[in-house]
Order: structure tokens, then sequence, then C-alpha cells
């Protein structure tokens, strides 16, 4: 394994940095490097941009599926390195480049070890990830449902965390979120009239006071759940005019659907009653919804086997993260695993200007997927060392 | 004098629509027109597009000056009329077409009938009205100050009252505003962790809650004061971020220009103490600043005068405009006079989609100029008739 060659490609991935559904020429780039890898077959477009190249051993056995993100972040690449992102304002500041050059690094293990394992490999490069709406789209996508995975493996690397050490959890491992837009539209005026017009505003007012108090009144002093108003906008930069149209969106997270389907139906109704009191119109789009990520536990129990092969450090996290990921969208119809490679503990937050992705996970990122193939089928029985 | 030819002059000057501050066409249309009318100047180029003309009666006397504005609005033509805006999204939806082609109108009787009249007369045609800096800007700009008129007048259609009718008040006749951009900063982090960040949002709430009382607070009960705010904006469609940053915008009115102090004395004091309670940097920015329009006794008695020649209904009006208007830039440091032509009690407002400048107001407005110009000199001893 040349991984120098890998690291390479992982800084023209980077170079490359495409937003989320723009992908093109990411995924023009992982199928020139898989092709010659001789994939079953490389299948194109699957939920916009994505691509899933199916190994095949030859030998009866389970189908197992890898996945790394093909898009890049709206923001500008600051940091100076000879390899930075050639699209102004897009660049890899989560890591995906990494993610995808671990995937590739693999692709050419499994295709020159085929003696070594069994049943097949799915190696799969979502688009959107960052926007949440990709791993649905595959989910959905026709071509998708014929690739049939049996397991589903995914990692993301984490920043605040010791490098290389595997932060895992069984069960709920993060949260589930929904955006909401509330749209509230009464009636302009001129500004020095608010009496001839209808301003949003008091409602918009009263709506953030009690999305403010929403947890409390609705889940309560246990449970885990947070509304975070996260844009607000009210007419426009004209100092004559009374304005006649506000939003409010807010992203609801829970550890469960049932306290998110709660805190749903609040709001609806409060925006409704709110809407009859205030004589506004108004509406409510539900957008970007996640469900909680579940790791299966036999799943884990093969994180766990690879780690401890490889003498990583492994950290059970006791809390569901706050954060979400897309890959639910998989796990939530198939036993699978997402779990965190940590990047440093002092290593600058994902989607921070400074951060990029620490090219020394890549060896690990490669092994461990390569040695959760080679533990072969999964099973209760599998032996395990913690 | 040709009526139809202004007429069809305005509805040229309709089809030009042209935003505040980018009149360039609309004052070159001007020009042309006042070129063969024999002024003795035509100073171009006034605190922008803004153009005068001077005509010199030859005789002794004083100068007065007649404004008309050279703007159309950022809206789009709804209407169906043959010499509809070609621009799209900017028409004239406040009347100013019209407004120009009676200074127009007058400009040609000016020329023909010099033996009618003495002194001089300034039409002044000035950019940006709409956004409150084109008054401001052409009274700065040091080829406006050569032009020393003694008496300043101006019209302003208005739907609402009977057509033709002059609304008009003594001394203080539309409100002093003053715009404000309050930005708050603080600290965006992911959408999950509130706490590693610092939105803006608490200020923003207690900051709005405090304007909606201020009035009360500083001005009381007897005095005209209002706060609207007319723009909220707090981060982005960005569902997976908690925002860092928010902007309040609001445009005060008062009556009196020591109302307006003690309002703006007020915020500025309560967003610098918010910020530092919650640990926010903050900016205030005032713009968009109108006095009140004080019309001088005088020249109210010459519109009187002339509008009893041509008996035409005068209303005075009993209590201030709440709307603002960019004239008060000259009638603050010229005697001057701001009325209201009517324009149809059931007509369209000003700004309304469906607005658009009657031309029956034209012939009126014409004549009203003109015999100002000839009744002459500006004395207290001018018989008046009500």
């Amino acid at each position: 394994m040349n991984f120098k060659e890998i690291i390479k490609l992982r800084h023209d991935l980077h170079s490359l940095a495409e937003i989320s559904g723009r992908e093109k020429q990411t995924a023009q780039k992982v199928k020139q490097f898989l092709e010659p890898l001789r994939p079953l077959h490389i299948v194109e477009n699957i939920g916009g941009y994505g691509l899933a190249a199916i190994f095949d051993s030859g030998k009866s056995g389970s189908t197992y599926m890898f996945r790394a993100e093909l898009d890049a972040l709206p923001l500008e690449e600051e940091i100076d390195i000879d390899y930075a992102s050639l699209n102004p304002k897009v660049s890899h500041k989560c890591g995906h480049d990494g993610h995808m050059a671990i995937l590739l690094g693999l692709a050419g293990i499994i295709n020159s070890r085929r003696d070594l394992w069994k049943g097949k490999v799915i190696l799969i490069f979502q688009p959107a990830e960052e926007t949440g709406t990709g791993a649905d789209l595959v989910w959905s996508d026709v071509k998708f449902k014929l690739l049939k995975p049996d397991f589903v493996f995914a990692l993301h690397n984490l920043p605040g965390y010791p490098v290389n050490s595997i932060i895992i959890k069984t069960g709920l491992f993060c949260s589930a979120s929904q955006g909401l837009v509330v749209k509230l539209k009464g009636r302009t005026s001129h500004a020095g009239h608010p009496e001839q017009g209808n301003s949003p505003l008091p409602a918009m007012v009263n709506l953030i006071t009690f999305l403010q108090g929403l947890k409390d009144r609705v889940i309560g002093y246990n449970r885990s759940a947070l509304v975070t108003v996260i844009h607000l906008q009210l007419g426009e930069r004209a100092f004559g005019t009374n304005p006649g149209e506000g939003q409010v969106m807010i992203t609801l997270r829970a550890h469960q659907q049932q306290d998110l389907d709660l805190m749903k139906s609040a709001i609806a109704q409060k925006v409704r009653k709110l809407a009859e009191i205030y004589d506004l119109s108004c509406s409510l789009d539900w957008v970007e919804y996640f469900p909680p990520v579940h790791n299966d536990e036999l799943c884990v129990d093969k994180v766990h086997q690879a780690a401890h092969q490889l003498k990583l450090n492994i950290i059970t996290q006791e809390q569901p993260f706050a954060w979400t990921e897309d890959f639910s969208h998989f796990t939530r119809n198939i036993p699978g695993v997402l779990f965190g490679l940590g990047a440093g503990e002092d290593y600058p937050p994902l989607h921070h200007r400074n951060y990029d992705f620490p090219d020394s996970l890549i060896e690990t990122g490669i092994n461990l997927w390569w040695n959760i193939i080679l533990n072969g089928e999964l099973s209760s029985s599998t032996e395990i060392a913690r």
C-alpha cells in the first residue's frame, strides 16, 4: 500500500472542492481512480452525483457498504497550502476529502488482495451530506435499491478527541433534527402609518418567546431536546416601509423521534393560533429532516474488534452527540454504524477556517475498514476483545 | 400652451423610469427639452444626476426655485399602459414623472412670456428623493451654492384628497425622521451547541421590546413620535448554524427635532447596555435623516393667492403629516413651501402598484407655479384672499 499516493489523491480532491449537489468533477475524479481497480460495476448519478463501486470477491458472503461524502462547504479557503481549493468560496472544511481518500485507498487493497476476503463490498460516495439531502436522495434512488447492502459503515473525523482514537456508542449515536421555515404575511404600509399596515413583528416576538420555553413546556427536565432559532428576516432595508412579511427559521433537535414530534405539533399549533390572533397568513415548511443515527450492536462490535487489532484507543461515548448526520437515512433501514475517528484534541473544529483533514488518519481509516472486511461475517459469536 | 405635448412628455419620462441615483437618461431627456427654451444656464450633475435650469428675466427681482424629482421606485410596472416603464422592476409610482412634466411645461411659458415676469427662476430636478439622499447631496454640492435661490417651492401630488385641491399648512408640514442600523455581533456555533456560541437573539428581542415602549417612556402622551422596526436580520438560512450576527433597523419619526434627539440618545444608551449584558459587540449607524419640513408663512400665502386666482379648493391641514420629504434640506436653510396637490379621493395611494400620475394635475401645477411667478415679489403686503 502506497499511502503517499493516497495522501496525494486526498490533496487533489481537496483542491477540486465542490459544494453540495454540484460534486461533478469530484465524482469524476473518484471514478477515474476506481476504474483500473476492477470493480464489478461503477454505478453513477445516484441521488445526484453519487457514485457506488461494487467489488465482488467471487465468494459467497455478506455485502458491506462503506460510505464517504463528495461535498465541500461554501467557505473560503483561508489556509496557505499548496493544494488549496481552486474554487472561490468553496473548500473542504469537514474532511470529506479525507473520508474519500480512505475509501479509495481501501479500494486498492480490496482489488489486490481478493484472495483474502469474502462476499461483496460497496464503496459509496454520497453527494450533499452538508445540506442533509444527499443520503435521502441516494436511499430513494432506484439505482441504490438494486445494491442491497447487508451492513453499512461510516466514520467521521472528530477534532477534540485524541488522534486516531475511536469514538463510538451502541444505540443512539447522534440526534434527530428537523428544520422549519415559518412565514408570516401581513400587509406593508408607509413607515409613518403602521396603523394602515400589519407588520408580523409582534407575532414573531411572541413566537420566539414561545420557542425559548418550548423544551421545558413539552419535553421536560430529563430528556434532551433543543430549539435553535437559526434565522430571522423581517422586511427589507427600506426605511420608509413598515414591513408586511417575516420569516422565522428554527432547527429542532432531540434524541427521541417522539420528542421531535411533540415539539413539531406544539409549534404548528402555536403558529396557526398566532396567525389568527394577529390576522396574518402563515405557512410552515418542514425541511432538512435528519433521523437519529442508531448504531447496530453487532456492527459496533465489528468496529471494536478491528480497533483492538490495530491497538487503537476506544472512547465509548456516554451521551449521544448533539449533531446530526444524514447517514441515518441508511441506518434506519439497514444495520450499520457511524463512529468518530479522533483528529486531535487541540485540532481546529470542523467547519473552522483553519481546519484541514489530518493526513495521519488516512492509514488508520483504511486499516480499520480492511480489518472489518478481513474479519468476515458479522455474527454474535465474533470474538470481541475490548 | 400645448398641454397635450406636456402630457406626451410625462408619458415619455414615465417609460424611462430610473431608480434613485441612476437617473442619467431621465436627466438627459429633461436637458434636451429645456435647451431650446433659452435658459441662462443649465447646470448638470448637481448632487448626482441633478440638473438645474436658470432663467433670467433680465429685470431685477427675487430668485424663485421650483423643485421636481428625477427618480422612480424599485417596483415592477404592473398596469397596462402604452407608455409603461421600459426598465424591469422600476417604475414611476410616486408621480415624479408628473412633477417633472409640470416644471417643463412651466419652462415653456417662462421662456415665451419673458415680458411678464421679473427676477430669476430656477427649475431644479433633484435626484434620489425616494432614498432621502438627493436633496442633501444637491444642497451640499458647490454647484448648488452658486445658485442662491431666495425662495423654494415644491408640490407633491396626494391621493386621498379631492382632485386639484391644495393641501397646505403653515409651519411644520411633515415630520422629521431618522433611520438607524443596529448591528449586534456575538459568535456562531453549531446549531446543536448554542452553549459554544453567542447568538444575538435575546438582545434583539430585548431591544425590540424596549423600542415598542420607547415613545411612551421618553416622549409622553401628547406629543407625536413613532418607532417603526422596518427590518430584522439574524443569521442565514443554514439549519446547522447557531447565528452569530444580527441586525435591527428602525425608523424614528417625530414632529419635533428635540423628540427625535431624545429617542436617539435613549436607544444608543440601551443598545450599548444590551451589548455589555449579552457580551456582544455592537454598532449604531444613523442613516437617511429627514429634517422636518417647515413652511414659511409668506411662501404659504403666495400659494394661497395663486390657488385663489385659479379657484382651487384649499384644504388647510391641521396636523403635520407623518411622512417625510427631503425637500426639508432646502426649507431648513431657505424660506419655502411644500404642499399637496390632491390626486383624487379614491385614487390609488403613492407607491401602490395601480398608481399612475393623473395627467389632469399637469395644467393645474403649471398654472399654480406660473401665477406665483406672475404675482411677483413676496412680501407681507401681498394681497391675499383666502
